[in-house]
């Protein structure tokens, strides 16, 4: 740990360096989900592949198979790029997960800059994949050529698994983690820097993501479309039924009306119930970068609470029914509406749709309606929450400190992050996220970007948890 | 009216001609919507004018000016027909609206023969077109093809109007009426063939259609669309709003909820009240056509009514929600429920959109959400109900017993032809509808068609009509 000090300066000497490493990666277009930019993915995974073998990692690509267009074409998966820094079986084996693919981006969508050119303003790097999730990636790199370039010994050993189709549901991945599961057997802990800070101004450490179960309600009042003048007032309809029952779900203040979901919910112990008032989180600022006209509650630890450790219902669209623009007289014969909940512990899919569809089925008794009905549920995905007080968490939260002089919040994640999960469960180790972007970094949006701040810390966040890993 | 059966005898003598006639229209494809086609519409409009030309008709274009598209590109509306034929002062005078112009149609749709190339199988011609309203325009100029053959001189004055834009709205006609409005003043009656039997078989004549009100229900919760992950559980969703609100319009068997629409409603006179049960209509036949999975009502009469005379409301769909098919957990952020109201008399749009304006402000009160919300009204069309004991539809209904030995069937439509109200505002004459297509001939769908009997006997009534009308 002596040696801290002498990276920290290394890495502020060199951060220009850091950024124009993540300039050339930014420049590689690597939408995964643009059947056009495939080869770009490709290069892109090639690209750090050289990158970590220059820094004297053993590296491999994981074969990922072919990805099936609904056209009916193949396309080959950019490979899993797999490497290996240190061998020394008197160290732990941290696994580090990253993604080199990005969404997609165009000028005109509303970028002040162009998106694949790195472009600092005012301290602020904007660019595809600026935040999500190249940079914490470049971070990564840019740790293991300051120790290199220092001299300095690893404290443990390294595996990198960065895949190049998370933000195309990072498809064949598991089967990439599966297939080479004696590679991974021996990690002793895991990190994932693939999300954000609360705020803008206070670090966190992520342990806990929502799970989510996805529903179709599908209602047909006829064999075709019927038209209102002719039809309007003979026959009962789909739309009218789906609308009936789609507003039956949840309150206008966000109280799910499923009989026995609440009492699924893990009960808040007085442990956990302390944990809120310390967090920082502005409410305001929360409603002023949703933009949203009001909040279901206006306090802090309610908000929070709706956010991370209560299940929430959201009504997302109808399938079948008049969505262009203008007016259409039209009588839609099948609507498909959905909807979905996420899921906390101890939820699990499977309780929540027996749940869901005993609900959805009573409503349909009681609706009499003589249309069809019909409820399907997409893939579940498991909720997943971590103890923040194990090893993993303390490293991570003595880095944070070190760096920023403070205790980092302890956060949860509305959202789901699924390979979590997936690493969770393969290399049984504890697993860790850790953000080293801000709230306000605009990921998966126009003008993304990572403070010029946040990375060069972020660097100095990852270099220090990997020695008080050691410890 | 000596000469009618020497009439009907050159029509059965001459069907085959006239079906060329019907199968040279056709192939000209006049597709309004389609603006690759304007040419063919226009050829369309010339190829009627050259027909009511070489029968002896004065005839001339009305320029229509032109059509914006959206894409900001302007083209030439095609002009409408106007066509003359006989002005000697002691005869009353007939004006003949049909239309040239057509729906899209692609054999890949699902048709079973070349929708452009008219092709007879058992008796029945398809063809796009062949009843909607190619064949009822060429039924006009076959009688009067007969007449010139056998030298028959016409009871009455006879003034054509064919436009090419009918399924595109009529863009330009009413201006083209209002701006020949000299041309059009001496009209004693209006006739228009653009619609269908009730059933298949027993003819009627139409004296009735329903108005429109269409509304735009809008509700916002926030800039942008939000993430159901990090946002769910804390904002008020729009959709969840708009959901609620259109559940609450009208019930599963379609009772309007909006307080003082009934009360707006003619009542029920003993006289109207008798008609119902005459009408030939069958409930099983028209379920099955409409392949609906159930009716609002199993009794002949209340379907009729509810059809007719009483409004119904339909809900269309949702603008702005994710309407693709497969999952998407987005919670949108400004979405637009559409659904419409069919009027009936003493309803106008002015007093429906004050009802339905007032309900939806209350209901939006009581949901107490802190969203956005605005409705808005789109152009609202007024019902039409004309006088069926008066001469022209008595004229009709005994040109009818004349070909087919049965008094017709006097029925109104539940959707709206609006050139109905603009001819008989501008011409200030009564306006009948003489349907002579039956109830299965798939107008705007796959596998349009007329039978030949009903063109054939079609001819026979326009012609007797004429000289019904003369008396």
């Amino acid at each position: 740990m002596e040696n801290i000090d002498a990276v920290f300066k290394s890495i502020d000497e060199h951060q220009d360096e850091f950024i124009d490493l993540l300039r050339e990666s930014v420049a590689i277009r690597s939408v995964s989900a643009d059947p056009a930019r495939r080869g770009d993915c490709i290069r892109m995974s090639e690209w750090a592949r050289d990158q970590l073998r220059t820094l004297g990692a053993e590296t491999s690509f994981w074969d990922l198979g072919k990805q099936q267009l609904q056209s009916g074409e193949e396309l080959p998966l950019p490979p899993a790029v797999f490497g290996v820094y240190g061998r020394d079986k008197s160290k732990k084996t941290l696994l580090i997960y990253g993604h080199l693919d990005v969404q997609p981006a165009e000028k005109e969508d509303g970028w002040n800059t162009d998106p694949f050119e790195l472009t600092e303003i005012d301290g602020k790097l904007f660019g595809r994949g600026s935040t999500d999730d190249k940079g914490p990636v470049i971070a990564w790199i840019a740790v293991l050529k300051v120790l290199k370039n220092l001299g300095i010994e690893l404290p443990i050993n390294i595996k990198f698994v960065l895949e190049c189709m998370e933000e195309s549901s990072s498809e064949g991945l598991e089967k990439g983690l599966e297939d080479n599961i004696d590679k991974i057997s021996d990690v002793t802990y895991s990190c994932i820097s693939d999300n954000y800070w609360l705020g803008r101004n206070k670090p966190c450490l992520t342990y806990g993501l929502r799970g989510i179960c996805y529903y179709f309600v599908e209602i047909s009042c006829a064999r075709q479309d019927l038209h209102s003048g002719i039809n309007g007032g003979s026959v009962p309809e789909a739309l009218n039924d789906l609308m009936w029952i789609m507003s039956q779900l949840v309150t206008v203040d966000g109280q799910i009306l499923i009989p026995g979901i609440a009492e699924l919910v893990a009960p808040l112990t007085k442990d956990e119930d302390d944990l809120y008032d310390k967090i920082d989180f502005c409410v305001d600022t929360f409603k002023q970068e949703t933009g949203s006209h009001g909040l279901i509650s206006d306090s802090k630890k309610n908000l929070l609470m709706n956010r991370w450790r209560y299940p929430s219902l959201s009504l997302h669209g109808v399938e079948g029914a008049f969505s262009q623009p203008g007016a259409k007289t039209v009588i839609p014969a099948k609507v498909i509406g959905k909807f979905s909940l996420r899921i906390i512990p101890h939820m699990t899919p499977e309780a929540t749709d027996k749940l869901v569809t005993s609900y959805l089925d009573s409503l349909w008794a009681k609706r009499k309606s003589p249309n069809t009905f019909k409820i399907t549920s997409g893939h579940g995905g498991m909720p997943w929450v971590a103890d923040f007080r194990d090893a993993n968490f303390s490293a991570g939260s003595r880095a944070i400190e070190r760096v920023y002089g403070m205790t980092p919040d302890f956060t949860r994640e509305g959202g789901s992050i699924p390979v979590t999960l997936t690493i969770q469960d393969l290399t049984k180790s504890p697993v860790m996220l850790l953000p080293i972007g801000a709230s306000d970094d605009m990921a998966h949006s126009q003008n993304e970007k990572i403070n010029r701040e946040n990375f060069v810390k972020g660097m100095k966040v990852l270099a220090a948890y990997l020695f008080e890993l050691a410890v």
